[in-house]
Formats: C-alpha cells, structure tokens, sequence
C-alpha cells in the first residue's frame, strides 16, 4: 500500500512536471527555464505546504527520486515534442487530474498529522493540489488559470473534505485514500467534460485614477 | 488587552481580506479565485515572517479564526457588491491604514521576540504590514501598487522605529503599542489627504537590447 | 580564510542589490520601491535556500551587516545615477557573476552541511545564486531573465558540480571553494563575451481557446 501510494505520488510528479515543461515551452524559455518550470510545478505546491507546517525536511530535500522523476519528466517532454508534434491534451489533462487527486490527499493527511483545524487542513490539501501551478504561472508572468477557469480547485476541497469525513468515521486508510481521490477525479472529470466552471465576481474599476501603469 | 489586540488583528484580517477580494473582482476572477486573493492578502504577510523567523506555529495553523474572518470578509465583500453596487472609497483606506497599524505593530513585537538586531525587527514590521499586499498584486499579474503609490511602507518603517524605541525606553506596553500604531495612523491618513509620496527613481533603459520581450 | 569570505559574500550582496536597484529604476519605483528591490535580490535566494532546508536563523536575522549593505548599495546607486548618468555595464557584469561564484558556492556548502543528495545540494547552489534575480523579476512583472538569456544558471550548477566532486576528492577547502568559484566565474564570463545561450524549447500555441485572457 506504501509502495502503491508512492509510485502514485511520483506519477502525480511527472504529470505536473510535463505541464510545467509545455508551460516553458508556450513561453520559448531555455533549456534551463523548461526544468525548473518542471520542477517547480511538479514540487511547488508540497514545499510550500511543507515550509508553513513546520514539517522537515520537505519530501524532495532527503530522496532525490522526486527532483529525477521531475527533471526525466521535463527532458522526455522537449524531447517528445522535437519528434512527434502531438501531444494528447485529453490524456494530459486526465493525468493531471489523477496527480492532483494524489497531491490533495497527501496534503490532506500531511496536515492532520500535525492535529490542526478542519479549516487548516481543507487549506493545506488544495495547496498541495494547486500551488505548484500557481508558481508556475507567476513565473511565466500569467494570472493563475485555476482562479479563471473552469472547476479545478474545488475539486480538491471536496476530495480534501471527502477526506477528512472519513478519517473522523474511522474507515480503513485505503477506503478513506481511495473514495477522496475518487471525489477529486469525478469532479475533476465532470468539469472538464462539461466546462463546469464557478461565477465569476465582475468588478468595474470604480476609482480609474488610481489604478497603476502597466509595466 | 490580550483580547482587544486579538480583536484588532481579526479586524485587520478582514479589512485586507476585502481589499484582496476587490482586486480579484476586477480582475474577474472565479469564486475560488476571491477566496484565495482574500486569504492571502489577508494571511501572506504573517505567513512570510514567521517563515523566515523560524516562529512556528504560523498563527493560522492552529487557530482557525483567522480563515473564517478572511472567508467571511471575502463572501461578504462579493455579497455586498452584487447588492449594492457602490464601495465606499475612502472608508476602505482608513480601515485599511489601521489594520496596517495592527499588522506593522504584531510583526515587530514578534521579531523582538526572537532578539533580532534592530534593523531585522524593521524589515519584520514592514514585512507584516505589506506583503501579503505585495503577493496579492504579483499574483494578479501587477506591479506591488506600494513600491509606486504614495507613501504606504513608509508609515510601517516610522511606526515599527517608533515602537522599538519606545520598547528601548521601558514604558508600558499599551502605551508603545497605541503611539507606534498612531504613528503608522496619522501618517498613512495624511499620505491620502494630501497624495504625500516619495520621490521616484526614474531609469531610461540603456541598454535595449538586453531587454526581454514581454511574455 | 572565514573573514575573506564573509567579505566575498558581502560583496556578492552589494553587487545583487545594485542589479535589484536597476531593476527598480527601469520601472520607475520609489525609493521604498528601490530598497526592496535591492534587499531582495541580494537576499531572496538564500532566504529561500535556508527556509527550504530549515536551516535557521536566516544569516540576515541575526547579523545586520547584510542588510545594511543591501540598503548603502540600493542608496548609492540612486546617487551614483543621479550624479553621473553612464553605468558601467561590463563592470556590472563581471561584478555579477562574481557575486554569483560566491553565492553558489556557499549556498551548495549548507546544502551539503545538512547531509543531502547530490540533486538537493546542487538545487540549493543554484537556488541561492540565482533565486533573488527571479523574485526581482517577479515582483517587476517580467518573465524571469535567466530563463530565457544567455547561459547564467548553468554556470551556477556546473560550480556546483565541482565543489561537491572536488569535497568527495577531499582536497583542501580553499581549493574545492576556488576551483569551483573559477568554474562560475570562467563559464559565466564566456557566456557574456560570446552570447552563449542554451537551446530554447518552442512551443506553438495548440490550443488557443484555453489560453487566457491577459490582465
């Protein structure tokens, strides 16, 4: 079961790594730009949970299978594109629902580990799920995509939520495990299936004047 | 006075959580997207110090009104909104400068704490009052409004020195507290009175061609 | 041999800062503006580094001479260009890269201190070289230089290399520390002469639709 969750968290790596790698590539960065938007997006979202928790050492600082599994993931990605153009957006964006159903649980369970509210822990799941993602588009200079566009991080609140409903019921770990990532790729799935998207909060600028030059 | 400053510190929560709730509105963000703009706002500037001072647990993490409050602001700022149109301006800026005040006072008082030099103490005040603003702008893809705008950080950096001092001097406690926070208060509020801002250093670009294009 | 290189590192820090100032100018900050810029530019990357590896106290927190220098740099920048336009450009450079020699050097030091893998601490070297520069970017609303530029962050991760292969070889610590500051130094200078750049990863957009709208 271990074994079964890790080898899941590192195909969660390499999926996120791959978006990360095309990310840089939409944005014609260097070799270099391509491995760290890999990286980044890949660990962001974990670190970020880590650093806030007081949680030592980050995954990745002890087992470098993380930074290879990323790094492989962002080279077969360049290397992939050079040769055969295509890159199979449905099965990309199922993949990376299925990392990001792996991330929001481990999240989840990282967080309860250090006896925190509920509020902390639906908190630190999406984090896990989302924040890598969030860097990555800072770092290409774009507004995040998941406060735009259609459902995604709702997703890992409800899976997050699913959770922790079913750690306080006392249900076995892989049925806790498995129905909360099932949660996330059901909502995940749908969403992207029928472009569910949240509303939107429209604001007209009120006050122009004060509004700052753009670079 | 514990609870009053405690009070204080939610009342700052919220005023920033509406201000980050605001600004996700006119970038049209999702409702997901207003929560996260609101709790960063709200939160980020806290977070990054206790961070960096090693200061753990990070408040929110184990006390989950902070959260609430920010949510609670951030659905109340979209309520209000879509019922009433109109914002007022100028009560925003004021409940703003003082949970400036709040956040500049705490995030020095936490840093003498762990016996830093007084210019680390400085950088943590300031740190407190104005980052989770300045991660609210990069993340809505903007240039940090305080690093152009009128006089903002400034009002922090006098009233973090003035609360150092008076600390240096022995004199009670609610008395350093209420005249730092004064300081922070009377000069942000005479800065929008009258458009007080600091002299801007303007650069021509020599050298073009190093330049990157924009994204 | 400590001293000389608490020197060293000093002077990495000024020369960051002035690159930060710089920035500050091209977009026309305030002073506020300009000292941030220059504090985090010449600190971000270690700060990150140690709060990653939880390697506390931040080496800022409890000595002042980093920040204090960051700011007389930032302050006599402002000066010096207000003064006297032209700006050394290759003086810069050639002071920047050595800055980065240090920089990398003791960033993969502490990494190696805190008995990782070779991928963590050669992630560390070139974090805390180049991971200022990118949050200066970031902040300025740019899409990070280094990504996109001539070879910069390459030369930080073959020093990198070297100090650690030359530590596992044990030879004495002023030749593992020199040797690898020459590799930086050396690779990074060659770049600048002869606009060596690494192959960039191009990507057409595939899919316009799910592209988003810009601010």
């Amino acid at each position: 079961m271990e074994t079964l969750f890790y080898v899941a968290d590192l195909f969660g790596v390499a999926v996120f790594a791959i978006t990360g790698a095309l990310m840089a590539g939409r944005k014609s960065m260097d070799l270099f730009g391509v491995l760290v938007m890999a990286v980044v997006t890949a660990l962001g979202g974990g670190t970020l949970r880590d650093v806030i928790l007081d949680n030592h050492p980050v995954s990745w600082i002890r087992d470098d299978g993380y930074i290879i599994v990323a790094s492989l993931a962002a080279i077969g990605t360049v290397l992939w594109v050079r040769v055969t153009r295509p890159i199979h957006e449905t099965g990309l964006l199922v993949s990376d629902a299925f990392g990001l159903a792996v991330f929001t649980v481990i999240g989840t369970e990282v967080a309860l580990q250090h006896q925190v509210p509920v509020s902390t822990a639906l908190i630190m799941g999406v984090m896990t799920g989302v924040a890598g993602g969030v860097i990555r588009d800072v770092l290409c200079n774009e507004i995040p995509l998941i406060f735009q566009k259609e459902i995604y991080a709702t997703a890992c609140l409800a899976g997050s939520l699913a959770f922790i409903l079913l750690r306080e019921m006392g249900t076995p770990h892989w049925v806790d495990t498995g129905l909360a990532m099932l949660t996330v790729l059901l909502i995940r799935l749908a969403a992207i299936r029928w472009h569910l998207a949240l509303p939107r909060f429209h604001l007209l600028d009120l006050d122009k004047s004060s509004d700052q030059p753009r670079g």
